[in-house]
């Protein structure tokens, strides 16, 4: 008899955490569904002359790959096992799982680039796949949760995503965090302000590391990246840039002077901060600082990064403004802005600030316990009745000792129990008891219903 | 520019087929859970250890199976391509992707039986792959939408399905469609009494085409199957039995006296009726059919399927009660009853029912509709307070013709306008247009926040 087991870097999400990632998800499902955003889903499997060339060659690596049914090995001879797996490849393997959403987001685009309406805001939220090597908190299955609108250059979309960020941290009950913002081409003028031109792309990988390594390091890494010592002198005030938006903009506005771009990218981030205003919102926990970089190469305009405070996982979300989302495809000129919440991150997030609500864990809301068959069929002829009303109950489904009823209400989070007793039976009433506080009181089954509605 | 495509058998949903399918899969779920079901999540891949022998020869062929990461050829070499790509496989690839909910289901039970409080009533809605040929209506990654209760022998169960399948389809406001029910055990007594004991697994596969096929080639398919003509002439009363539950039911009792087993099927069949009218419900599209069979074999008590009137699709959710989930993991005992909605087919029905609520295809609410900048800035400041006040709204966010924004909005299903023009502006409120019947009045902000709230 074979001993069951998971494969590495996959996981189970058992009734507990489902819940709580259901609570989770269906509060940033709704906050998107507010803003007009519409949710799609792409399959799993796509052909591989999709993924491939879109995540670089490590990435390639990283894709899982489907052997084709039936007879997989029908192209290949012993010759092509010589030739190593990379050239046979393509022989046993035309599909993969998806990588991540926004290449599929790009394909779907494409294809129904005729049926969409423009601006085109969607999200998704489906599972992506890597074959990454396993470690704490890195799986090889993890869900991504993306939002885009494409087809405008609107930046009331940038102002949004602050919006939308705020709304779902505040539904969660997350108070203290920060939205960091910043815009690509602030730093595209700054690599060009210190003598750089052209070599933001080193740049941004450089101080993308300052929050983890430290300017020390960092400047060490720009040697390396062949930085002269006068751009790395000259990015000094950047790096200790400090104080309130409007300072910090009066500043650039000067340092970036000679930058058409660099003041294109201040006035741009001007322009999302004065949308907000318009709004009736104001800059609560956002952060402009001009040294978030992230990593990414494709993005071109604002760019996000959020961090909570307090807690050990890095940051919950980001995204950015691009220019070229589906050029590789064959359709030029779709940009759009995006971002993401790492749902696994927030979990961890909420659950170290002990911030998941009870009813995030809660089932069933009452379960019906009975002594005898007596009381077996009077909670049987209650039961339907709770739930038409819409409260979540069950009957226990055998007449066992009440210990093991108890105990079962117990397991399973269930608040409160039902019994029904003789005496509740002759009177058409119920004992409803509090299983958290042992408080107990006899009411008719209206009455418990209305408490528990 | 490669021009892309889908793999064959898969498919995008977009945003009105999702929004449809979510309304179906939400109404299941949260009646799922107002019987006190919970939901769990498996990974998409398994050990093809996990997979293989389940699902018989042909099943195992149309598992997908997963290219081992990295140099997947490192343990192939020239000889097992000459024996061929079965015996090669465990070289190649140790994964494969979920085929149904029910083996991973079982694996679950078998690994976290020990945190699990049983009864253990789960649920469970993900995709699975089968490398089916494709064809219309067959696709190569669907839906599964299963629930199941393990750990319990109670009929209660039973009865609950039936209400569960009630109270989905009626919140579905399918009104027209019938519940079978059957009982394997009565179809062993009649395999008992027509002389055929131990034959019931042909007797099931065979007369499961019954409504396919008609009597007269069912006939055929049991004399192929060496069924006596003796047997084939005691048949005949359980074919054409008809009446009401009672009805059959006494009669099944007279015809199956020399059968225990029969005998017993018959009595649990009159407990679930039995355990219906303890819990104040009827037998509501109810219909006990003696010649239900469900070909699959690891049914051993209750067998149901759901047919409704009047669509092309065949039956649209389906299950019954098996002794042994989990023996093939090496844990014996563990019993119960399941069932599934085929969520595909459940789509087709309610559009050719024309059921699909107006809601269901709903995004935004309201689209805030300016003439220029003015209107805009305007449409800007109120957009929030509508959202405030869980109103799905957006504005245009560029300044462009208005018809293209109503165009927008048609496109998009967005049922009503708020226009921002300058009388609105100066006496701070609202044209807001019904974009269906075309009438339009003068509001504030606030009125327009009632009335589409």
């Amino acid at each position: 008899m074979q001993k069951p087991s998971l494969p590495k870097g996959t996981r189970d999400f058992g009734t507990l955490q489902m819940a709580r990632r259901n609570y989770i998800l269906d509060t940033i499902r709704k906050s998107f569904e507010l803003f007009g955003y519409q949710q799609i889903e792409t399959p799993a499997m796509e052909n591989l002359s999709t993924l491939t060339g879109k995540y670089g060659d490590e990435g390639d690596q990283l894709i899982f790959k489907i052997l084709n049914s039936g007879d997989y090995l029908k192209k290949v001879d012993a010759q092509d096992i010589l030739k190593g797996y990379k050239d046979t490849l393509p022989k046993v393997a035309e599909k993969g799982l998806r990588y991540d959403l926004t290449v599929p987001f790009a394909r779907f685009v494409v294809m129904n680039r005729n049926e969409l309406t423009f601006p085109f805001k969607r999200y998704q939220i489906q599972p992506v796949w890597r074959a990454d090597r396993p470690q704490r908190g890195r799986y090889r299955e993890f869900y991504q949760c993306d939002a885009d609108v494409v087809g405008t250059d609107s930046l009331v979309c940038e102002a949004e995503i602050v919006l939308l960020i705020r709304r779902v941290f505040s539904q969660l009950s997350i108070k203290n965090y920060s939205i960091k913002l910043n815009n690509r081409k602030i730093l595209t003028g700054i690599a060009e302000r210190i003598g750089a031109a052209g070599k933001e792309d080193s740049l941004c990988v450089a101080i993308d590391k300052l929050d983890k390594i430290g300017w020390e390091k960092v400047k060490e890494e720009l040697i390396g990246r062949e930085f002269s010592d006068d751009s790395i002198q000259q990015l000094q005030p950047i790096i200790g840039l400090d104080g309130a938006t409007t300072e910090k903009i009066a500043f650039l506005k000067e340092f970036l002077q000679s930058s058409e771009t660099g003041l294109k990218g201040v006035s741009e981030l001007e322009e999302v901060i004065q949308t907000l205003k318009f709004m009736g919102e104001g800059e609560e926990h956002l952060d402009f600082d001009v040294v978030l970089a992230r990593g990414l190469s494709y993005y071109t305009g604002a760019i996000f990064e959020v961090k909570i405070d307090g807690v050990s996982v890095g940051s919950v979300s980001g995204g950015g403004r691009y220019d070229d989302l589906t050029g590789v495809f064959g359709l030029s000129g779709v940009s759009g802005v995006g971002f993401s919440f790492g749902v696994d991150r927030l979990y961890d997030a909420l659950d170290e600030l002990d911030l998941f609500p009870e009813q995030a864990s809660e089932s069933t809301k009452v379960l019906l316990v009975h002594f005898d068959q007596k009381g077996y069929e009077y909670g049987l002829g209650l039961v339907q009745r709770f739930r038409k009303a819409g409260v979540k109950a069950e009957v226990f489904p055998d007449v066992v000792k009440v210990k093991k009823q108890f105990d079962y209400a117990a397991k399973k989070g269930i608040p409160f129990a039902g019994i029904c007793g003789d005496n509740e039976i002759e009177n058409s009433t119920l004992v409803i008891k509090n299983l958290e506080t042992g408080e107990q009181e006899i009411l008719s089954p209206e009455a418990v219903i209305e408490q528990l509605s």
